[in-house]
């Protein structure tokens, strides 16, 4: 088999590369792991930033989120005596768009079957070799069989798991890593959303989002410890704690039901650099884990691909190399802004076990600078809105 | 003896709460436990913000101030990499001024002087009492003998290691306190200032601040152990380490000279409410400490200072008791947001032993987004050149 990029990952990322390659003539083929029910059954981020709209759209699968998608204009942080409203509209001008990764996913499987592009899955022991010759390829089993794929260039879209990343040698790496002692417990329902803005609440019994899909379908998380498992969380344990931990106007309009889907996800911040090894380029999560408070995990893997897409083309079609020489910094100077917000929404709205009143007070102090800054505000709503790309 | 007002402390806070007040006809008693030469020999703050300029010259002791006070328009913050420079004067229209704390002390004595107010020097072993009854008195021992003095208010502008705060009982008191792991080693040297503005160095050799006083005197420090001595740093070992922790464009212009002072000041931020007991009132250092990076030790006393006066005029002239009853929570709201800017720029500008590289890139990542963002700039530049009284 023969293809110009083999792109390793049918998520969300290896799909919009491939939808954006496929558009501009360059072929691919994507070789994923799961079965694609699997894919789409993945719940995760339900927060697009206004460039990755324009991306999805330029990609050609924007018509459903334009319909079904709720533009934001801001969203509330709160620890228990202030309440801030963050205006992203009147500060930047610009909004962000709710429409979940699973939607997006499945926009992108639907327009790749239209174009009749290759995604093959069920894909097992992939490996990755010649990444320093002029052609590359990528072996793995499908069918029991093993094969062979031909390339220019490989894109390592397979997460933080993936074999892409680990295909760099370890001494050829720079891994930065922080693991924060706790969880956030999240779980769907088709419930109509409490507040038509997300709160992020760091109340004095621990952190909650409330966050929403549509009109009819809830996400809402707290902060559990690490040790805890969702066996342990009832739909009542966790209707409980949530609504003593949102602020009490809107858990009395709370509306609760079942649970249809329950999950405990870890908080890390996670980069490996450099994004490049040889032909092949690392993408999202299989280079970079940002922690969910902020909303970055798959507006960074969109800002990648926005990066790399073009560099490809461009290096595909005999035109410069430019692109994929710069793709590793250009790419890496966004993350680690991102990394940095990321990291400092989940410091500022989380209580960490053991910490002195001292970092309470600074905590506490850095919502009233927001409660009382335009300024300050503007700064996190341009973050939170997404850095241009 | 009797007063209205008995001031604990004739460092900066207590001459300018004592000017003001006597301005506006309130009579004072200030009692400080040096001799005028002591305090005026003390090497501090160097930095005004354009609020404490302003309530200096309300105070009458402006004149010298606007002679030979240099307004800045800006600084800078690097890493070794990035440059970044913070243009206070178009950010926010505002400038601060390079205006010695010595500088501003000795004008105040010498204010004090000219309308003969009472400043009693010498003073020891200072207790306060009957501050929940009509009169409150305060007694110390000067020249031998055992004095009291009756009075209607106390301010406690005795500093940290003063009486005041611990007349407060323990149970009554929240403290909040954050040590850092290093000191600056600062100096004074009768040499041309290495740059019209201030450097705040975060060099991969610790961190310097470049300083001035005046067109012939620096202030400039640099990060130290909290185990060095001034012994162990001869004049050719500090001019060594600074040259190299400071832009080697800067380095290159250094100009060297003997020192004429040179001490070890441990970092750290330091809150004690409330700040009003019974007709107490504590002012500045009594009631907290900022790290220097951010320059807001002086001028939060000044902010004190400048809710204190007013409050007090009213309360002994028979008028309204709101301001001394908003004394302790309007000051304290302005403090933790000093306290937040400060511990911030000290996080920031600092390498702490044993951190993590994520921790290094995170700060990375912060002047990265000053560098980048005009929002960022200007919010650091609201809080430096001080947040609006």
């Amino acid at each position: 088999m023969k293809t110009q990029v083999a792109i390793i990952g049918g998520g969300p990322s290896g799909l919009l590369l491939s939808q954006l390659l496929n558009k501009a003539g360059v072929e691919t083929v994507v070789l994923e792991r799961s079965t694609r029910a699997h894919v789409l059954s993945r719940i995760r981020a339900g927060i697009l930033e206004w460039g990755t709209v324009e991306l999805l759209n330029e990609a050609g699968v924007g018509a459903r989120m334009a319909q079904e998608g709720i533009p934001h204009d801001g969203c509330y942080l709160t620890d228990d005596e202030l309440m801030v409203h963050i205006d992203f509209k009147e500060l930047t001008g610009k909004q962000v768009m709710v429409y979940g990764q699973t939607e997006v996913t499945t926009d992108l499987y639907n327009a790749q079957d239209a174009i009749g592009t290759t995604v093959i899955h069920g894909v097992e022991d992939v490996s990755i070799h010649d990444l320093d010759q002029a052609t590359s390829y990528v072996e793995f089993t499908h069918e029991g069989a093993r094969k062979r794929l031909e390339c220019l260039y490989v894109a390592g879209c397979d997460g933080f798991h993936g074999v892409s990343r680990r295909t760099i040698p370890e001494e050829k790496r720079s891994e930065f890593e922080r693991v924060y002692p706790f969880g956030w417990l999240g779980i769907l329902s088709e419930t109509p959303p409490v507040h038509d803005e997300l709160i992020y609440s760091n109340s004095r019994h621990g952190f909650a989002l409330a966050s929403m899909r549509n009109e009819n379908l809830v996400r809402y998380y707290v902060q559990v410890p690490l040790s805890d498992k969702v066996e342990d969380w009832s739909d009542q344990r966790f209707w409980d704690e949530f609504s003593r931990r949102i602020p009490s106007d809107a858990a009395a309009r709370l509306i609760t039901g079942p649970s249809i889907e329950k999950s405990i996800a870890p908080l890390r911040s996670f980069v490996a650099e450099p994004l490049r090894w040889g032909n092949m380029f690392l993408v999202g999560d299989a280079a970079h884990i940002v922690p969910p408070t902020g909303a970055k995990g798959l507006n960074l893997a969109a800002s990648d691909v926005y990066y790399l897409y073009k560099a490809l083309i461009d290096a595909v079609k005999g035109g410069s190399k430019t692109g994929i020489d710069e793709y590793s910094a250009r790419a890496l100077e966004r993350i680690w802004k991102a990394m940095r917000f990321s990291w400092q929404m989940t410091t500022m709205l989380h209580r960490f076990d053991g910490e002195d009143a001292f970092a309470e007070q600074m905590r506490k102090a850095t919502l009233t600078h927001l409660a009382t800054s335009e300024t300050a505000r503007r700064d996190l709503a341009e973050n939170y809105i997404g850095l241009p790309f």
